[in-house]
């Protein structure tokens, strides 16, 4: 278990382990885990050792009985979670020190039964699964009254974070909400318009745009952190992830699955993340949230300016970034 | 020169390249450029290359005239300076976005003529040297009224950030205030006490206490983003890094010197990152500010949570992580 402690000087929020202690050397980056696993090291997410993770909370399988062979994707609680589903939030104070409790949930979406698969190798049918067991699992998460903001998340690649190679993804449900993306309701109060739809009006030029699909816009946003940085924004005003339709799963997926091969190919097989940014749950409502996702490769490491300042230093124009990347989709399957 | 941009979702500064784009293939963590340096590529930074560099802004040099062979440590323009420090800082609006020109200054400090010695091998008496010239520069660069904010930074490593291997230090002198130290401020304001004041008189138990000199703490935070994080306190409140004395820095120095070899051995020669926090220049006066040093070993790379949510996932205990470094430094030499 974990606390959730408060940075005082930063107003950051950490999530610490408690009585834990990893030893320099049981790091991914020391590890190499990467390479361990490509080398044929044990992966307790391959199809035939369901055994060695916790029980699933979800599958997409056929005829199978839970835990065993024979699914496609599984939803299993994170081994390693920071968090535990019990009780209530409490907050301890520590003379000027604050902190809760670890209250949320930490599960791990195992995106095929194979080793050697990537996420952009998937089928667009697999990816609409996957897809589908992310939509489930998250509206599944906001029935707990105690769950504030769900964040769906991927780190693939060494330079975004990914400790294990085989492909999957991650959901966190905090008792809390992030500040991250606190513009979109300070924007709202000030013009009673949704941030995101005005940026999308605004942005239907050729200059950021990258791509377009029946129900959604991809393009590079105006002040991007990372080079090649790239947004998958519902083209329909919507809050909440957990409301997409079949018909834009669909839709998604094609566009994910045609996408994520342009990044690979033509940023020379980068790290990357894939966050999927949505309304918070379980709280007052608060209009201006439009959920979307960041797609954003991961070229450069966040160094000093970036971590302590917060100001990110991004030497590629996203102007440059998207003709790049739109010319790239043109003539792409 | 480069544009400062508004992220208005995230509510971050980024600092963009106007018309370039870096191709996918130059970045630092495609061109492996650690390895390639030490396998004998061009360094400017090294003795004998001065006219390679940007003509040196200071130096610490004996006899010898401005870049020529003969220093210790060298002050030059960032090459690659994302700042200008030319006319005025001017907002200029787009639809929904809005900008400022890149004013500002961006600049290397060489930390030694010798291309194969470490920050951390440095003797004491070199340390005090670019400790010297890092005071210098910022009261230098403070001396411009468009000058808001003087941040003074080193990557070490890969996992860092840094892209040369030649040990350097490097300073953003911003046209802004970033809010990342605000905590402070907010502090003060509802308190009437200095946050980081208050913390140490707090944090003079043995739990997260590291180590002590005459002037200084070092403390792992209670609620570190990095595992090993480790922060170095000047036991005066002083706002401003530029008023350390010389025998504050002799005495930094010493400090830093033990500290960063402690790490170093103790934590299977981690990348990492140095930052001076300190207040605001040439703003209305607010009270509330401390300077401080953050020393943050990466042995994690930020991943899809801290760089979408903010909220940092540490597997490290900060009292454990302490009893550990506590340990090593008295027994280091």
């Amino acid at each position: 278990m974990s606390e959730l402690r408060r940075d005082l000087v930063k107003n950051n929020w950490v999530s610490v382990a408690e009585h834990r202690a990893l030893k320099p050397n049981d790091f991914p980056i020391a590890k190499k885990a990467l390479e361990s696993s490509v080398m044929g090291a044990f992966c307790p997410f391959c199809e035939g050792n369901e055994q060695f993770t916790p029980p699933e909370i979800a599958a997409y399988r056929e005829d199978s009985e839970p835990n065993t062979k024979g699914w496609l994707v599984r939803a299993i609680p994170n081994k390693f979670s920071a968090f535990e589903l019990e009780g209530e939030l409490e907050e301890t104070c520590l003379g000027v020190f604050s902190r809760y409790n670890g209250l949320g949930k930490h599960e791990v979406i195992i995106e095929a039964p194979e080793h050697d698969i990537d996420f952009h190798q998937l089928s667009v049918e697999r990816m609409e699964i996957i897809l589908k067991i992310m939509r489930d699992r998250y509206n599944d998460l906001a029935c707990d009254k105690r769950i504030k903001y769900i964040q769906i998340y991927k780190n693939r690649g060494i330079f975004a974070g990914a400790s294990l190679e085989h492909s999957h993804s991650q959901i966190v449900a905090l008792p809390l909400v992030p500040a991250e993306n606190q513009g979109m309701i300070d924007y709202y109060k000030e013009k009673h318009h949704c941030l995101l739809c005005d940026i999308l009006a605004q942005e239907m030029s050729d200059e950021r745009l990258v791509a377009e699909s029946e129900a959604f816009i991809l393009l590079c946003p105006y002040a991007p952190r990372f080079p090649y940085e790239t947004w998958i924004i519902p083209k329909n005003h919507k809050e909440h992830f957990g409301g997409i339709s079949a018909a834009e799963i669909q839709d998604l997926a094609k566009i994910i699955k045609k996408f994520s091969n342009v990044m690979i190919e033509s940023l020379a097989d980068p790290s990357y993340n894939l966050v999927i940014n949505t309304a918070p749950v379980n709280v007052d409502y608060q209009p201006g949230y439009h959920w979307y996702i960041e797609l954003t490769p991961r070229l450069l490491v966040n160094a000093a300016v970036e971590i302590a300042s917060g100001i990110y230093i991004n030497p590629v124009a996203p102007e440059l970034a998207a003709a790049m990347l739109r010319e790239k989709m043109l003539t792409a399957k």
